[in-house]
């Protein structure tokens, strides 16, 4: 892909640096020697690090997913055809039991949608409709608006609420403390006789960029329209009813929500040489939302995952136990792969390891994060520092993921996630931003080697990793 | 306008940041002892950084500009609206003379637009037209595409151009080495048969960002329709043929070239108490590109300009010479204000003392560059140290403005332009995301200063400042 990569990168870089590059610590928490059982494993870590740094292989075939399939929501035709394109590749890498694991998935559509200010004066709104969210009337709506920063202030103000638009304001503070706002501020609103609301995208401030992602409508409240606006036109929003002007907004959705469609998870895996019906998972998610390429959301984490496989198979290191790709559908609104897993494999859940699912991009590595016993917790510590060299021998105090933590959570399976230098991620997250030019190529092939030492050496070790 | 200005900087900075915050350095090219005669504008220097650091009164008129009126291209309502609302505030604030001189500019209207790839699988493209393109046919048009990144690789190519759509891939490599291509790359694709142009957006990659401004179509090409795209969309087209794959694009563009309209330019003045047929021009452009706000590009040059004049008059500093503020009229596809200005005060070219113009956004400020004699240059040093205080002393080896050049050139008058560090203006220039909360209050405030304390010296110093 001739020199371009890593030039698009440095640009990217210096506009998005948030902070220092990271340089992985492996401080007093790691073992400060090398455990003598992983004495065996060194050779075959070497072996896949040297692999998966020798080229740019894994952001190719990303390349390739996203340039040829784009964007994957639950529904589309797209994320059928990235489906199809992953069971061809992954059989055409000679990887084994691929196939593909029905689900029936929902099928939200967002269509045409706009939104702008008309009082004060007139400004468009750079806007994404929220995933799931109802249609407006076919002619749009036209209202009164309150801007709050918060859930306090919306009941404060409870009065001024009735057939108004609400606007939330809250400043992005990490994404589990603002998300609230996407996910429960339309039926918060509703309740008090909103008609609509706009929610400050959850993310970092960018450039006029607003971020998509779920919503939930209650049971007990009624269902309004619901988008998300670019943090420069909350604030000036705010501005605005700072000054005691009165806000006039328009609101035009065609969102519908149709019914549900078959989609699949795709599977495939190395088989173990000794205990075969023994699983280690490791895993991303395929579908995406519907803007941007869903490229670090989660394509990566589909092919960094993958390439773990491919290597293994490569270099012809196939460990005692089975190592299984999963490829999760409908991870961004319904999670239904995931829990349709569980149901699916319920006879085999006790076999299961350890699950790994990486979504928090393909940035550069700081190690995985685990949830498990304190003595599976120190064995992983000890395969860790086989990753010391590339910077990566961290290990996070939580593990998991949307997709395998049903699983998880209902047979007590350790869960692993690859943990990355995420300070970018929340600012190109389901934007049209996420596009594969924000990541580089030797980052993510340095998470390829983190994934694959991990589920090799835990699919090979002697012993089973402790529940 | 409560605690948000300062929050949001935060944000945007952490975001944008390309730089450590700079640090302006009185270095060996600074005279090492405030001159004698400089004594005398001790205070009245001190009252002027002092009354423009007191608070954020050019961020709150800055936001009123934004927030009432928005974006301001030549021809539309929204220009007439700023002017009405500059001269209505001028008069306000007490500025004498006020008053409109009338320019007729260049009416574009840039109208729907879009662009998508068609094969080899469908994607749309992040696109904005250029100004001054004509339209495409009304059911748009769609043809082969062929990535070049320069042009001589358009011109090795000249044979495989014809009826097609050329996309140009420059990167970014700074403002003016770059600029080229937008300016220029319609006609001289053109001349080899293509049909339409998209150019890679010329600024910092961004987050699917275009960048807008004109183009010129030169009089011996055909004239085609063009228009920039985001980075990342030029980037996926140059690695789609990279791996030979067929290109196919639409182009569909409403924009159309209607006669000239009036417009104005804005003045105001403080007048001189000893001089006042002798001038000093203190100037940003009104006008902007109709994405976006046009903050700092340009309405941050004309507040912290006319805030100079502001916080004479309510300081009761009145210099010996005349200070004229001048807000241009149609900089951004035109410059038939500079121009304009340049034909009516013709006769009184000659009694320009300086001419400055406040262009490059109104971050950080490194001082002042300023185009003139040696001997001047040593004066505008030694006036630069009374701004050492606020770190803004330096003096660059370059003054002027797109605006204020056809004056000066015409009349040797010496230049100015206010210097700032312009590290994040290329990631917004021409953007929608040119609004308010990308530059910080406190940071514009001391750009007040630099051109308040320039002004009066300047206008007041007993000597007037040798051509």
């Amino acid at each position: 892909m001739a020199d371009y990569p890593r030039r698009l990168f440095l640009q990217s870089l210096a506009m998005l640096a948030l902070t220092p590059p990271v340089t992985a610590i492996s401080a007093a928490a790691q073992p400060s020697e090398t455990a003598a059982w992983l004495e065996a494993y060194r050779q075959p870590a070497s072996r896949l690090i040297g692999a998966a740094l020798a080229g740019h292989a894994a952001w190719r075939r990303l390349a390739d997913l996203t340039d040829t399939v784009g964007n994957r929501l639950s529904g589309s035709e797209r994320l059928d055809r990235a489906i199809a394109w992953a069971v061809a590749n992954l059989k055409k890498d000679g990887l084994e039991n691929v196939h593909t694991e029905p689900v029936m998935v929902p099928h939200w559509v967002r269509g045409h949608e706009e939104a702008a200010i008309v009082a004060p004066a007139p400004h468009h709104l750079a806007m994404l409709g929220l995933g799931g969210s109802i249609a407006t009337p076919p002619a749009g709506l036209e209202a009164e608006a309150i801007v709050v920063r918060n859930f306090g202030e919306l009941d404060a103000r409870a009065g001024q609420v009735d057939g108004r638009i609400v606007v939330f304001n809250e400043p992005y503070e990490g994404y589990g403390q603002t998300v609230q706002y996407r996910v429960d501020g339309a039926s918060r609103a509703a309740r008090h006789g909103a008609v609509a609301v706009l929610v400050r995208s959850v993310g970092l401030a960018g450039l006029r960029t607003p971020h998509t992602g779920y919503l939930t409508y209650a049971a007990d409240a009624p269902k309004i329209p619901a988008a998300a606006i670019a943090a420069e036109d909350a604030d000036r929003l705010q501005r605005m009813q700072d000054r005691g002007e009165h806000l006039v907004v328009q609101l035009k959705m065609e969102a519908r929500m149709l019914p549900d469609v078959p989609s699949a998870n795709v599977v495939a895996e190395l088989r173990g040489r000794e205990r075969p019906e023994e699983i280690v998972v490791v895993s991303g998610h395929l579908d995406s939302w519907d803007v941007g390429d869903g490229a670090s959301d989660d394509g990566g984490g589909c092919i960094v995952t993958w390439e773990a496989l491919r290597l293994m198979n490569e270099l012809g290191l196939r460990p005692r136990r089975t190592v299984r790709l999963v490829l999760w559908t409908n991870e961004e609104n319904g999670t239904r792969g995931g829990l349709a897993y569980r149901e699916q494999h319920r006879q085999e859940l006790a076999h299961h390891v350890l699950m790994l699912e990486s979504d928090s991009g393909v940035f550069a590595p700081r190690g995985v994060g685990f949830t498990g016993s304190d003595r599976s917790r120190r064995v992983v510590q000890e395969i860790a520092s086989l990753l010391r060299g590339i910077g990566a021998d961290e290990v996070g105090i939580r593990g998991g993921g949307a997709d395998v933590d049903p699983s998880a959570d209902a047979a007590g399976i350790p869960t692993m996630s690859l943990d990355v230098d995420d300070s970018r991620y929340f600012l190109i997250h389901h934007t049209e931003a996420d596009t594969i030019d924000k990541i580089d190529p030797s980052d993510m092939a340095r998470c390829v080697a983190v994934v694959a030492v991990m589920a090799y050496v835990v699919a090979d070790m002697p012993g089973r990793l402790e529940r």
